[in-house]
């Protein structure tokens, strides 16, 4: 019924409509046939996609300024998407989270994996922020923020139209309250800890949901531990060792006002005689702390990422190995490293395969304890590699 | 001092000498020069391994009886492999477990990553059960125990021969208590629940500790659920998921003696009322709930090592495949599906691959929310990949 409504947009036949059928949820510009018919198709818009035998596909949200010039929506052709689709995506994504946490601090819609690709949306429990990185979610933001309104009760909604992914889909960069007002930061509980995230100001949505399970990890290694948090922001993972019972946490980053969220936080968690953060580059300061003849029993980087795309691998990688082999001379025998990346260029097998040489070259051996990956409120579409950036390896430097 | 008593092994000059002073911690025996001395040494004699310029690398242990003829076991030659020697070992891996668990109960020695080649260690409260899958560690017997005996306290100390592994290195099978006595199974409290660990007469050293995490995992999607524990040896999901607050398990298992253990465990949790056991073929009965119209919120599936090694992937893989398309039938829409590999030569993206296929083919989309391995009580060496040998899954079945 709602079928002849939609404009067509036809695969060609060298392109790969088995991958496709069989879940891969985008189609390249050059995989399709774009005539002047194609090519004037607003961003944003809705169609049918097909094969080169003319067999439908799915519909599909079209983006002509994006490489990615299709996004699938919806692979059931009888299915209208309105408010109602809307609805049903949410329902079944905030399922997950309500089971996952206990409380409503987390990653709600995590893009293509939940269903609504280019999408992303983090809760800070009565503030939502939205970043609608495709332009089908920029064309339906307001029915999209009804649905969000009336499933979760938010109060206060934001759009945050910043940073890269939005440039690459051609859409311009704006940040605007939506509903209600955003006045200060928040404050986020999260393994014991208490982040202050600023959704208006800070980087992304303000806090880095993804590495929960990894702090969770670091905060098992850090009672009674003197740990340096290198590349720190607001203190993910320096916080949660704090609350953990490290006897302190020195944070390092270049960021002074992610440093000051960061002492922040320990002064909420009464604990901000424990923090000492240094501003400046993490390199510089590593080498400089070496020259102080500092150790620690439980150190983490987590820096930008290095690699984010594959022309940027190689010196990604040796970005990595240097992290590490600054690092290791400044862990005591038998304490712990913990090494992350977030690019997603940097496959699993290269990332650590940087970090052990790092390690090795600075004399150190050591043992693989825990692999980690982005939290479960970051869900991965099994079809889609790019999913899966965030990486967090756990070292045991051996004495 | 004690170099010139040790008798000399040398590698060819084709052999990878670069990663074994990297930290690869095998020498085959097609890598060594195997002269009539050599080959005549006793299995688990310690040698000083040299280059093929003579330039030594590492004391190793031998065995001519072996695939793998030398185990790197200290690569410092004025370090001597004594008591003392192997009670700093135990001692630095005892650290770890301390800090990671509350009570002594988990891998206290995971072989090569604990720096004991061959060597498990698991440990049930005051009860220690001993795998030396090494000839070293057979003829360091006596030894091992006195320092395991120091180092812990243990009061039982049980020396378990069995299984593949010492095959291999053409050692004999043999059961015995070496320390104490074992008269009855032991309770384990993990995650939660309870189980029944059978040390003389279970598979392997009678529990599979390496789970635990994925356990624990698992339980956080088990609240309210049915759930299904397919291959399900004592319980260990199915038990997890009890103890976080599902309705009701039902264990599938081939053992009756597993399954018996299981009823035991759940007996004791007070929940013996909430189990349900089938003794049979996984495939089979999985195939057999599919006609009754059972479906379950959870399953899990930790079958067996269906590709143990290199010339079983293809088949193993298809095991894992029709794993995935048997069980996903049997997920309610929304549901959650766990499927966990411990085939050291099935990594990661051809098993997450076989997942993917299997559920596709029974028609289902999936999310994947969480990719976990084996506890940080069985550590990796980085530089030995058959380490990582267990993958675990876990997946949403999208409505």
């Amino acid at each position: 019924m709602t079928l002849p409504s939609y404009p067509v947009v036809r695969l060609k036949p060298k392109a790969n409509a088995r991958a496709i059928r069989h879940g891969f949820p985008w189609v390249y510009a050059n995989e399709l046939v774009t005539d002047r018919r194609t090519k004037a198709l607003k961003p944003g818009t809705i169609a049918v996609l097909e094969d080169d035998a003319r067999q439908p596909i799915g519909l599909v949200a079209v983006n002509p300024n994006s490489k990615i010039f299709c996004r699938m929506l919806e692979r059931d052709l009888n299915v209208a998407v309105d408010e109602a689709w809307l609805i049903e995506k949410l329902r079944t994504a905030l399922e997950l989270r309500e089971r996952l946490y206990d409380a409503p601090f987390y990653r709600l819609i995590h893009a293509e994996a939940d269903g609504l690709p280019g999408v992303v949306v983090d809760r800070f429990g009565d503030t939502l922020v939205v970043q609608p990185n495709a332009a089908w979610a920029d064309v339906l933001l307001e029915p999209m923020v009804d649905a969000l309104e009336r499933l979760t009760g938010a109060r206060n909604i934001v759009m945050n139209g910043s940073g890269r992914a939005r440039g690459l889909e051609g859409l311009t960069e704006e940040t605007k309250v939506m509903r209600g007002a955003v006045d200060a930061p928040i404050p986020v509980e999260m393994n014991g800890a208490t982040y202050i995230a600023d959704v208006m100001g800070g980087q992304k949505t303000g806090l880095f949901y993804d590495q929960r399970p990894n702090h969770a990890f670091a905060a098992r290694l850090a009672e009674g531990a003197q740990m340096l948090d290198v590349f720190s922001h607001v203190g993910g993972f320096g916080l949660a060792a704090l609350a953990a019972g490290a006897t302190h946490a020195t944070c390092i980053d270049g960021s002074a006002s992610a440093l000051d969220l960061a002492e922040q936080g320990a002064v909420a968690m009464g604990m901000g005689d424990k923090l000492t953060t240094r501003k400046g580059d993490a390199f510089d300061t590593m080498t400089a702390l070496k020259d102080e003849g500092a150790q620690f029993d439980l150190i983490v980087c987590d820096p930008p990422a290095f690699a984010p795309s594959k022309p940027s691998l190689e010196a990604g990688l040796r970005a990595y190995e240097r992290v590490a082999r600054l690092a290791t001379p400044l862990v005591k025998p038998g304490g712990y490293l913990v090494l992350c990346s977030c690019s997603h260029a940097a496959e699993m097998s290269k990332f650590r395969g940087a970090c052990v040489r790092g390690i090795g070259r600075a004399g150190g051996t050591a043992q693989l304890l825990h692999t980690g990956y982005a939290g479960a409120d970051h869900p991965q579409m099994p079809q889609l590699a790019e999913s899966g950036y965030l990486k967090a390896l756990f070292f045991r430097l051996m004495p």
